[in-house]
């Protein structure tokens, strides 16, 4: 299931912060740009607006993407081949978001998932559903003396190894806690699933984690980084040395990922803003103005799973393919955002103020069969 | 989102024990009085009857305080905007009463709740609710040696403060239990939080704590006590050497509140009665004939979340509103004394004799929808 994805970054410099677009546009060096950009796939996904001069993302066709990279439902088909997902997270405080994530690629299609928790929180995450695949192996400094980091780290990392090759997508951080130890065997885990091109989407606790540590994923495009408002404005002070700026958000996701080398970034918010430092992409359809903890829960599972099927899709389509040169990791959050947002607004219209993360998860089923019927799925 | 709060408390002699009102309203001294608190922008919500002599409280209008304290809901919020709740509660006998606080306080349109218990009901709390964040913190006699009770009272002071600051209520008693240490650390809870200016609503057996210990609480405006009718016995008791008065509730109820220094209290009954020592309101809406245990679990994480709603509302209002005179936790114990009594009279006219508490918390959503759509919210 393993493929070599290249993502075509444009090394040109960037002149979306020009003030003056007319000038922009008419300017020679800019129009060679766009030429080369275009001759060699990529693409520019944004625009300068002329009277503002800021730089505007493009509202994406979430529902088409959708369509196009879930997978045709057959009987032919074994399990294990509409994904494998594994999370990376719950400790002794957090055992409700690792569940949601997990709980959420099965239910938006993925055959298997798994949780790599701690000891103590595996039979709470267990309790929550008989579906989900949970092992007890993280360990937490608490638990942990000394002298024996070194060994049971090693062994962590074997517990782990021996199933990693197996995932289609890593979701790494819902309730992982701030834990040292935990976060050093962390580190170890993503380090061993990029040799092995194993996509990884970063949330929560592991925005922590990688915020401190850029290196674990700079240059990695397998890797999307799902941030809140808070967690992003600790992304651009450490990244870009600045403030978050909301004047010109676009042009600020486009400049932090291509810092991070390419990395993709899904910036949550009331329109969720995806940039892999070519292209920035805009979802705004759907959405609930509730803002009840765990959805972001959700939207790792769901990127997790569409980014494993576009990656499959990509894949299948063969290297002449106009789809060679597209990213399966925005592909993947422009539909996680879109399905989290619509199950949301489907969940808000029944429960209104009272709607819960685990109200929205019961959603995802529907929103993707609106979308995409599996009734049509050969039988 | 912490705010100084000002309670307009009269400072004047009480007459309402007066037994000739015709004497009484014709007093020039009376009339001082009216003309002075309303100066003052007090207010005397009790009259006294002509015909008995007693007080009688004024029935408020508890739908239209829900509406103006809940928040329009919009999409540019984000979470935690709309209430970060924390229950104190939880040991090794008691795990249902603090789930009931803690998921009343989300089904109500808190953005985040938690939980403080012990480490032996963490795992069963956890598993009620995949929703809720649960700290396994609080530690019982039984399993601290007499030598390390300063060291781990101060850990788990350390473990709570550090999550302190973040709340906009505590809820502290649901399933606390009564062991000595744990009651200590409490004690230190409540202080802390007072330091900080963050409302408590104590219920349970945090109210056999300050009913022993009124000095935790006694002039604190920010604080709200939910005693039945056993817990009111034992207060009444303690802070005015008397039994209880069921010939002159309300001018009982306002005396209490004033002894312990302007206190609200939400003296639950028939018609649940609500004073903070300046007026005294009553609620006697709705409600169910039903008594199962837990209800009042689901009434004080209620009265949290609509607390910190009326808390931002007159926050937001600015201080030359008419609303800066009003007093939050007055306004929280209106609205959720109605709001549990109108899902418990839903719950009962579905459930009947069968009712139980997790009926009327899954009534909780439609309650506050039919008073106040949240359809209307800015999308």
């Amino acid at each position: 299931m393993l493929m070599k994805h290249v993502v075509m970054n444009s090394q040109l410099p960037l002149l979306y912060c020009a003030k003056n677009c007319m000038r922009l546009a008419s300017s020679p060096v800019f129009r060679r740009q766009r030429f080369l950009i275009r001759s060699l796939g990529g693409s520019i996904d944004y625009h300068t607006n002329c009277s503002s001069g800021k730089m505007q993302s493009v509202e994406v066709d979430a529902e088409r993407v959708i369509r196009e990279i879930t997978p045709v439902l057959d009987r032919s088909r074994h399990k294990g081949q509409a994904g494998n997902i594994a999370v990376i997270g719950g400790c002794r405080e957090y055992t409700g978001a690792p569940y949601f994530a997990a709980i959420s690629a099965l239910k938006i299609g993925a055959d298997l998932s798994h949780v790599f928790c701690t000891k103590d929180a595996a039979p709470v995450i267990k309790s929550y559903s008989s579906e989900l695949i949970v092992h007890p192996v993280l360990e937490e400094s608490y638990s942990v003396r000394e002298e024996d980091k070194k060994n049971i780290s090693s062994k962590v990392l074997a517990e782990v190894g021996k199933w990693l090759e197996r995932f289609d997508c890593l979701v790494i951080g819902p309730g992982l806690g701030r834990d040292p130890f935990l976060l050093d065997c962390v580190s170890e885990i993503i380090r061993h699933a990029r040799k092995s091109n194993i996509p990884i989407v970063i949330d929560g606790d592991g925005l922590f984690l990688v915020t401190n540590h850029l290196e674990l994923v700079s240059g990695y495009a397998l890797a999307v980084l799902t941030p809140n408002v808070n967690e992003y404005k600790r992304l651009v002070q450490k990244v870009l040395s600045s403030e978050v700026n909301n004047e010109d958000p676009v042009e600020q996701v486009l400049t932090l990922s291509k810092q991070i080398g390419g990395v993709t970034i899904l910036r949550k918010g009331k329109s969720d803003l995806i940039s892999d430092g070519d292209t920035v992409k805009s979802v705004s359809i759907y959405g609930s103005p509730r803002r009840c903890g765990g959805q972001g829960d959700i939207l790792s599972g769901s990127v997790a799973v569409f980014l494993s099927w576009a990656r499959q899709h990509i894949e299948a389509a063969g290297p002449d393919s106009y789809l060679s040169s597209k990213n399966p990791a925005v592909l993947g959050s422009i539909a996680g955002s879109a399905m989290m947002r619509k199950a949301a607004s489907l969940a808000f219209s029944n429960k209104k103020r009272s709607t819960v993360t685990g109200d929205i998860i019961e959603c995802l089923g529907k929103s993707l069969e609106d979308i995409c019927p599996a009734g049509s799925c050969s039988l």
